[in-house]
């Protein structure tokens, strides 16, 4: 491995990095420099920003490594975005200030959402808003955006031109707009009766694959990549961004507790309007119709209901047809990133084609 | 007037304008740009940023131009923006993505503390939150924010090297840090019994000041000033934001409701912790400060209780130590204000010592 951890805790770096254990270390370097800039005066911003990232328990306690490892999650973004840059022959080491960026960004994104879904939990602990009220979390999720833009333009002008850096810094904040504007939607499908499949692709297209579209976009630009090839891999990231949250959606009803930590059909249970769902409701006849808008007006599905539903879907084949929209974006994924890569003459995109077949058959 | 409005609505610009209205006017088109650019795939977005911002009501109409023009309070930091970069010579289009940026800033902020600090209305309308929900709310400003980046990168590369851009960006997310970092602070003086009047002037030095100090160092920045300029200019403003927050302090107590639209003594019956409040705490004998906890231990302060309050400022001239607080920021304030102009052979800068006047004395 070329990076390493000193005794002290500190990390260096001697040789061009490329596994995912180097990428975890440079994004990890990158992000303490980045939590240092929320201290001073209201030491509670970087305990709570601390607290999210899974680096120290709610008193500031530094938490152990196999918790802070299950907290941090798959980092699928900042991933990308290294990947992307070593795919065009780029150095990941300046990759690391956007990578951290993207983590950043992802995870303002999540402290507003647990307050905005009053979601308990996150990753087994309790989330900000719990621990520290609405307002305070609301803060740490501001401050932490704006941390997030501070972390990108450390990218620096050494290693790109200032008007490409302007350039990542506009998109960063444009798609930061695409990703609002899906959670917008995303709220008020809640409130909504029906909800057709294509308005929750459109959705899921704004709240979560526009940044993974970030991510392999600039990730290809900060290793310096033609501008051809950089739309490209983004049209990969967005791909592989629809097929993970459809991916999502299926696990979240036919994922084991042994995958997934919960029982089987626990978005039914939580009546979540995801795409099976919205399949199901499409293809229903009349009967089931208004047996399902029965179950979905109740507050929580029980078991008997959730055994029904799931009953319906079986009829209708909706796990087939679910799977098959995952494996048909993972294609459109695979086809992208082919053409992004015959621009290029020394291609190094196995890490990516390795990451859709993680992502097809990933059950966690 | 250089600036006019066309009967289509259009704005058009003939020659260099220099007086508030044609700011006010230039700001207004900016901040179009803005606002459309978070129309799509979910109206709702920027239906709140323009309610917000008393464009229209909360059914969509346009409002009529008094409403808007009461909705959209002072804008001072829009206004400070422009006035620098002409007090330095500097052409006030150059700086007009500037101030829209710190306007969508300033007003992402407040759509947030409206939640935090549950306030039913702002300037006589109620606020998003009451309308749209928290949630929703919490988008709205998200969304403000990202777009006043992107505002703030229309500054553009013609006008400013790209390397002075990314400086400007940058500062503008370090203050915004400031700025959340003064808001945690300000919730957490709530929750405490005693508050130093020292910290207090530490937080809003954060939470208020901050703003001030950019829109007066960047006005300059982008007028082409040199840095030591520009560095003396952020002082002004920093020292003109604390003075502006005590002298709200100020009319917030003894302002009559003639000029604030409250009765006197508002923020004492609010509990507010302000300057004059946490003084009389600090001056207070000890029978009176065992009086004070038990009136600020109760959620809201009766009438006779707020006269009690009154009369023990009197007692202790609070009224006179927190106007002579004004009048030493303002001072300060034209000191750094007449050391950045000594700097520069063409001072223009009338309009801001008109400000420091105008502020001095304002009644509203």
């Amino acid at each position: 491995m070329a990076i390493h951890r000193n005794p002290g805790g500190e990390i260096s770096i001697n040789v061009a990095p490329r596994t995912i254990e180097d990428y975890a270390l440079l994004l990890e370097r990158e992000l303490q420099v980045s939590l240092s800039q929320l201290e001073g005066r209201a030491p509670l911003l970087s305990r709570m920003a601390q607290y999210h990232l899974g680096w120290i328990d709610p008193a500031g306690e530094p938490t152990d490594p196999e918790i802070r490892f299950a907290v941090q999650g798959k980092r699928i973004r900042p991933q990308l975005a290294f990947m992307s840059c070593v795919a065009v022959g780029g150095d990941p080491v300046v990759a690391a200030p956007l990578a951290a960026a993207i983590e950043l960004l992802h995870n303002f994104t999540l402290i507003h959402d647990d307050i905005q879904d009053r979601s308990p939990n996150r990753r087994h602990r309790a989330t900000v808003w719990r621990i520290w009220g609405d307002a305070q979390a609301i803060n740490a999720g501001d401050a932490l955006f704006a941390d997030a833009q501070r972390t990108l333009l450390r990218t620096g002008t050494t290693a790109i031109p200032a008007e490409t850096l302007l350039h990542l810094v506009d998109e960063f904040n444009r798609i930061t707009i695409e990703i609002v504007r899906g959670q917008v939607k995303d709220l008020e499908f809640e409130q909504q009766g029906s909800v057709s499949p294509d308005d929750y692709l459109s959705m899921i297209n704004d709240k979560t694959a526009a940044i993974l579209r970030f991510a392999a976009w600039a990730g290809a630009i900060v290793g310096g990549a033609p501008v051809e090839t950089a739309e490209r891999l983004g049209r990969f990231g967005e791909s592989l961004g629809i097929g993970f949250q459809i991916r999502d959606d299926v696990l979240g009803i036919w994922g084991t507790r042994e995958q997934t930590g919960k029982d089987q059909g626990d978005d039914i249970r939580r009546r979540k309007k995801s795409l099976p769902i919205l399949m199901l409701m499409n293809a229903a006849e009349d009967d089931e119709t208004t047996r399902l808008r029965d179950l979905f007006a109740s507050d929580e599905i029980d078991a008997d209901g959730v055994a029904e539903v799931l009953a319906m879907m079986d009829r209708h084949g909706v796990e087939a047809a679910a799977t098959e929209q995952v494996a048909h974006y993972h294609a459109q994924a695979a086809d992208s990133l082919h053409a992004a890569m015959a621009t290029l003459p020394d291609a190094l995109a196995v890490d990516l084609e390795m990451l859709i077949r993680r992502l097809d058959t990933r059950s966690s």
